[in-house]
């Protein structure tokens, strides 16, 4: 849970007192999921936001030739969840599973609702990150429609250094929409 | 205002007093634009966001090579701006500007944080419109990155039924990140 507190009063700029602690801590479920295993399925409902204690894991889609089309990655820190199917109790299109042995931290709709109402850090955070995830999602849409395959992993490269560590080079190229081979000729010409 | 108000009232289930209608009037600016005139323009910092009262706007970046790319079109009831500079006060990347003569009703960030903290009805929409940026935001994340023109097409037609009537087939096709060759064809042959 450390990691979870440390988060919420960085985001927030707030300190959570000892009762604020207690109550986070009685409202996430700890959840560990081993490497290459769900954390949800195409066709469930997504019942919980989870936040990564420790791991890596990988939001896609499978369309109908079997093929698969990255949309997120996490690492700790991050948190994982189909908004859509959150929020509208509607079967997800969308898959989660991990690259190793994942720790999350699990909550429902109705105990963040609890935590947004009990506990200011926890509501500035909310906030905060559905405005980083407007923001981030609008600079996908960006790179996606409109920079080169070269740009893409530029811009991947300068935002999120870590995931050219913690993520295998076929997933990366998955998630910027290329081939490997396109990948492989950016990164030995690019550097 | 009258569109605002019943926007603010039907987003957030309450009703809007006379005091609060007030107030929100004493924040939000009327501004103009005229047919393919700016909103926004690339390099400038978004100061405020904006709500179409009356009109069509769009939201696009330009290429080195000078290509459009659509981002987002907007209609009456629907917001524009830039997340990203309106939140971190940076140099935008974006410009927006209209398909016919549009009358926004803009707001500054204090003044919006000023009726989040003083209406509940104000509060509960920018709560709600941030939770559906993320959704529509993923969807056309994971439309760009893993359906075919075809299926993005359909599913455009399907969610945003208006925007084939308002904005011209070659900005369409822009958004859809196709041809407008391709564009036609799928049109005919989908029919």
């Amino acid at each position: 849970m450390e990691l979870l507190f440390a988060y919420f009063e960085s985001k927030s700029r707030l300190i959570l007192s000892d009762a604020e602690k207690e109550l986070i801590s009685a409202k996430f479920r700890s959840k560990h999921v081993r490497k290459r295993q769900y954390l949800l399925q195409e066709g469930d409902v997504c019942k919980y936001f989870s936040f990564i204690d420790h791991g890596a894991a990988r939001t896609y889609s499978v369309d109908e030739k079997g093929n698969e089309h990255i949309l997120h990655f996490g690492i700790e820190g991050w948190w994982m969840g189909d908004h859509e199917s959150f929020t509208h109790d509607i079967p997800s299109r969308l898959n989660i599973d991990t690259f190793e042995d994942t720790h999350f931290l699990t909550i429902t709709k109705d105990s963040l609702q609890e935590l947004i109402e009990k506990i200011p850090a926890v509501a500035i955070t909310i906030k905060t990150i559905y405005n980083q995830r407007a923001i981030s999602a609008e600079k996908r849409i960006h790179a996606a429609i409109s920079l080169t395959p070269e740009e893409r992993f530029q811009e991947l490269r300068a935002t999120y250094p870590d995931f050219l560590q913690r993520f295998p080079l076929g997933q990366i190229a998955s998630y910027l929409g290329i081939s490997i081979k396109t990948l492989g000729r950016i990164r030995s010409g690019g550097k």
